[in-house]
């Protein structure tokens, strides 16, 4: 995957009519605390509340003609699970998602809300795998990967398209990585609009998997995580890996207690409402405030669907 | 008080330097789900989090010069005080608050935080308005009034000016009704603007003197009340009712369980921290959907103030 601006521009322009282009949030108190200047692009204001809306809609959309018969389908009880259902639903596409039978209630009633037929799996991830292998091989339905799937990754790099379309000259860009799809396609669009950016991601302590293999030069499996950041504990994949070792910085690593801190900050002070994974990037800003003085600084917001009835803080 | 849409855009010039214009949130789901189109102004993203800075700021730019000396100040634990502490602040006016002392510790550190002198008093209206008399004729501070006060007023006005210079062709404006200035000020700006728009107020059950009052042609008293919207416990003023009664075109009330819900659905589908009183046109909108039908309806989301600790929900 190489970078090349009109490409990303022409993903943008496909997956327009589709998606909401989300606002850029400021915020004086934080630039006055930290001397710098942030800007937040609210992707937990995209549909569905989370930036997945863009590469579950590309991905649908570079799919053959026959998708409209055989379907696709994905296994993820979370936000990738709803962002193709309703992506596809958008596009007129049947769409399946294998479910563990213990995924919460609330996001299986909102992946049934967006249209889609749920198969439910064994709480495991080769059960998953298997189902969803199983399901492929009778229907011929499609696979959509959450993020090891170019067409995916450069549908997640347009939230940093647009955002440097809105503000120009960003000293650095700090996403949070879980999968590697945001960051992958971040890397990809924001290099192409402009190749000095500095490049940062952020990832919590407890799932540090990204960290270690960029430390490593080889992909780490991600081992069983109980961050809070729920939407990060998932591995690198062979697609996005090569990607993210070209382009990004260094990957910094923040506390739950950090993360859970700057996610109560974003709601009480920015009155917005953003699961834990969103507030990654602004946890690494408050522990490591020397590398952002001075910057201007674009924060990806990536998601805001989380249980009001069982908040971290 | 009549208006006069030259006067109400040079109130709105004069404040601007030192407030927020703030953003116009709409829903697709909302509008798809009551067939009309809702238009939020995003009060709550404010400075100080209320659309009480934009009467506070510009009571405090109406005082004679000498205010720099004598200073500013009121008795209000909520958005009043912190809207008038920080405008003061921001106008380099010094200013004192007159706050019970049972008063929640957030609210107290807020005031102090914008630089506020704080004056202490037992916990009764009584006492809070004989501390502040005192306090006043001691000190020569100008008291600034949350609600009753003409200055106050035409300030609160800009929030639907703004709005109806941003989104043209409404049929409607919803708002919440509590002391009355933000009803006040929004009737003339709306009717300075568009004559024939209809005007409706949103009050709780729990507290439903202004429905009462306009009932009977002359102001009722509030009494004590629980309402989970705390911001609007208080009774209308001899400035503000005359305004509403001839522009109102009726007040309707909603019961707490039907505001927290309408709260609650605002964090989790808009993804807007709300407080309590910024529910209530919502929960209006829901409990009497035929007035709405088809039409073009603006809603004030009055302020985001809310204690992360302690939800309604």
């Amino acid at each position: 995957m190489h970078p090349d601006l009109n490409y990303h521009r022409s993903v943008l322009e496909k997956i327009s009519p589709h998606i909401h282009r989300t606002p850029v949030l400021t915020s004086s108190t934080l630039n006055a605390e930290f001397n710098a200047e942030f800007f937040f692009k609210a992707e937990h204001l995209q549909r569905m509340g989370a930036f997945k809306m863009r590469g579950a809609t590309h991905a649908i959309l570079q799919l053959p003609a026959d998708a409209v018969e055989k379907g696709v389908c994905t296994h993820s009880s979370g936000n990738h699970g709803q962002a193709v259902a309703l992506a596809a639903r958008t596009l007129g596409i049947p769409c399946s998602v294998i479910v563990p039978k213990n995924a919460p209630k609330s996001k299986v009633e909102a992946m049934e809300g967006y249209g889609a037929k749920l198969i439910y799996c064994e709480a495991t991830q080769a059960d998953r795998e298997a189902t969803a292998a199983d399901f492929q091989d009778r229907t011929g339905a499609y696979f959509i990967h959450p993020s090891n799937d170019e067409d995916v990754i450069w549908g997640q790099g347009t939230a940093a398209l647009e955002l440097m379309e809105d503000v120009h000259d960003l000293d650095i860009l700090l996403v949070a990585v879980g999968g590697g799809g945001l960051l992958a396609g971040t890397c990809l669009a924001a290099v192409a609009m402009n190749p000095s950016i500095d490049i940062y991601a952020g990832e919590p302590e407890l799932a540090d998997d990204a960290k270690r293999s960029l430390q490593a030069g080889e992909i780490i499996p991600a081992r069983a995580s109980t961050t809070v950041a729920d939407g990060l504990r998932t591995g690198l994949g062979s697609v996005n890996f090569p990607v993210i070792k070209k382009h990004v910085r260094d990957i910094l690593t923040v506390s739950d207690p950090q993360i859970i801190e700057a996610t109560r900050w974003t709601w009480e002070r920015m009155k917005q409402v953003i699961e834990p994974s969103a507030g990654v990037p602004l946890a690494v800003v408050r522990a490591y405030p020397e590398l952002f003085q001075h910057k201007r600084v674009g924060i990806i917001l990536c998601g805001g669907n989380t249980d009001l009835s069982h908040l971290p803080f």
